[in-house]
């Protein structure tokens, strides 16, 4: 079953608000056998209390033993088949750096690298040029002009830049011009077929007008490109849920992800304090808040559990300023665990907690992966979360007679 | 989604072991209401000591309610779905006794008969014949030619033979022949349609020169044809996983199965002792292991709770040598449950463990079904086993950015 196609018949719109709060990568792994986990040990008065109110889970993101990138990650909490909605690496980047993608543009992630005078790759990041020097590089790359194709050039971090392409007939099936090795030159692009010869030939173009203006730089004097990827078409929340959603984020990449379906971004906030006061400001204006905290994933990437601890107790001290809200549904979840110990993204199912005057109570005192086991939302995949949370909004109609 | 498809494409090579122990039906039920299963009331204080460090959960083999055959559960377990790939009875019969099936073959599974001087049928199974009468029985038949086919005839057990036809043209849907009564000749071979009606005249053939074979036979001189299929088309473990697969199994059936995922048949072990010695044997040839147990079956079939109890203190006694050749994930299941209390196979779940350094604790201290119940797997599909397997194996990249 499509559970999506289903809830999109069922929507009613009403007043009531939603909260989803995304801790990122906020499960975690014992650091010694029988130890807690980063959220076990963390104090959570809030997050406890309202545990005592809610109901639990564990949160599966795209299916047991898959362990997600950010993009599938956050999909999935929003209630798209991450499988079935892939996004492109360039159509990612591309969003994460604000440009709204349309629907004859295909995004191209770019490296700057630096070619000998055989023109073969000595350094594929260009020696990890400073974005200070590289930001004004790509925005000179503007100046390159293909005939019936638009051009936009976003620079990004470091090395990094972004490629639009806005024309008629293009398409995202071009493999990548990176040889993933030095001493060679960057490969040609190839059309995967024929439909997508004209975007190869679009990307000929622009590389060879790229390498003229680069000319006489020392290090970034070449580039290489990446995921190809077509605007993906993703119904927007309006469509699907009937909301009117706002997004609450500090970095890019989850700014972009959630305009793909279709949130407004609210606010420029650098802290979660920041956050939470832009959710203030917005209240009246949209139905449905998410809310994305980094750190969480950061310090567990960074192999830290003690500062993963901490983060999620910062992420617990906000709590009470939400609730004031009163929000009809509050969720906070993850897009995926990050645990500390694996200094990196898993597949471990992510501790979820739904808290709205209608929940089930589940008996659980307090907010952790060994209560949210034996949680009232046992475990589930996280597309049906935003139903679940639709259900407690009273935005769902009963499914037939 | 197609699971399968997905681990396909995120698969990785390392050296990581996994071995998959497999106790075939080892799920039961309590003989009295309240009391144990026989996991439950079996000494396993290996198992339990595992149980601390792992976490467990109950697997459904195929879906809630069914019950599976020996050859459905076993594909879920690989992690191949049962009702996609379904494997015919010939098919299984022939993979069974070691005959490697190819794309032309088309296996029949065949009972000898006793037919009357009318030809109708007077026995079934020729008056269950034992097996060193029926043997060169069957071989004697490998006489028949038919043009343009070849035909190979295996002896299986008592009454039981296996016919394959290989050639040009054939197909696996024809009619049984077998009439399930006496009193009656056998039925003709019947193609479902035009596509198979090469297949229904070569067994014609086969039947006619067959008959005239056994003529003098006082038990055995009739046959019948059931279970007509093509070889399945399964993707092996090596396309699917990337992994070097070794199967370690007593009965025929079992290698079989193997076989037909792409396992390669380690050892000729008559005890579990043996097949323990032939894991040891192969430990550094192979990165993942089959072994199958068949004992914790027969008896639940045999209806004999005691009996099963004590071939599982059996499994549980091998488990520390497994242990000692340090498997980065061990996985203990079974294909299905047998309870002794239904002597035969059930749909009821199967408990299931796995054990690895990256198990997120779930504080079971024992393994048994109510344990399970409440262990860090939750109740998940047999095929999401070997996702989890090879996610803790480190053999799974992330999915998307």
């Amino acid at each position: 079953m499509d559970i999506q196609s289903l809830v999109r018949e069922l929507k009613l719109k009403n007043d009531n608000k939603i909260v989803m709060l995304v801790a990122d990568g906020l499960g975690g792994l014992p650091v010694e056998p029988g130890g807690p986990t980063e959220l076990e040990a963390a104090k959570t008065p809030n997050l406890d209390t309202l545990a005592k109110q809610g109901v639990q889970g564990l949160s599966i993101p795209i299916a047991p033993g898959i362990t997600p990138g950010s993009g599938p990650g956050h999909l999935g909490l929003f209630g798209y088949d991450p499988v079935k909605y892939l996004i492109g690496r360039g159509a990612l980047e591309a969003t994460g750096v604000g440009f709204k993608l349309g629907p004859k543009d295909v995004a191209v992630r770019c490296n700057f690298c630096t070619l000998d005078a055989q023109g073969n790759i000595t350094d594929r990041r260009a020696g990890r040029i400073p974005t200070e020097e590289s930001a004004p590089l790509a925005i000179k790359l503007r100046q390159v002009k293909i005939p019936k194709v638009e051009v936009f050039v976003e620079p990004v971090k470091e090395h990094r830049f972004c490629v639009i392409f806005r024309g008629e007939g293009l398409g995202g099936d071009v493999a990548d011009t990176d040889p993933q090795k030095t001493g060679v030159p960057p490969l040609d692009p190839v059309a995967a077929n024929l439909q997508n010869q004209r975007t190869a030939d679009v990307a000929r173009q622009f590389i060879a007008q790229a390498r003229a203006i680069l000319i006489d730089q020392p290090k970034a004097n070449g580039l290489t490109m990446r995921g190809f990827s077509a605007a993906p078409h993703i119904p927007t929340y309006e469509e699907v849920y009937g909301l009117k959603p706002a997004a609450i984020a500090v970095y890019p990449m989850y700014k972009g992800l959630a305009q793909l379906v279709g949130m407004e971004i609210v606010g420029k906030p650098n802290t979660l304090a920041e956050e939470i006061d832009v959710l203030e400001q917005a209240w009246n204006d949209y139905d449905f808040f998410f809310v994305h905290f980094k750190y969480t994933d950061s310090r567990g990437e960074d192999g830290n559990f003690t500062e993963k601890v901490k983060m999620i107790e910062q992420f617990d001290s906000v709590v009470p300023r939400v609730m004031k809200l009163k929000p009809k549904v509050l969720v906070v979840t993850g897009d995926h665990s990050t645990p500390a110990r694996l200094a990196g993204h898993s597949w471990h199912p992510v501790p979820t907690l739904l808290v709205s005057d209608t929940c089930r109570p589940d008996g659980q005192q307090v907010f952790g992966e060994r209560n949210a086991l034996m949680g009232g939302l046992g475990q589930f995949q996280a597309i049906y979360l935003m139903p679940l949370a639709l259900a407690h909004a009273e935005k769902l109609a009963k499914f037939g007679a």
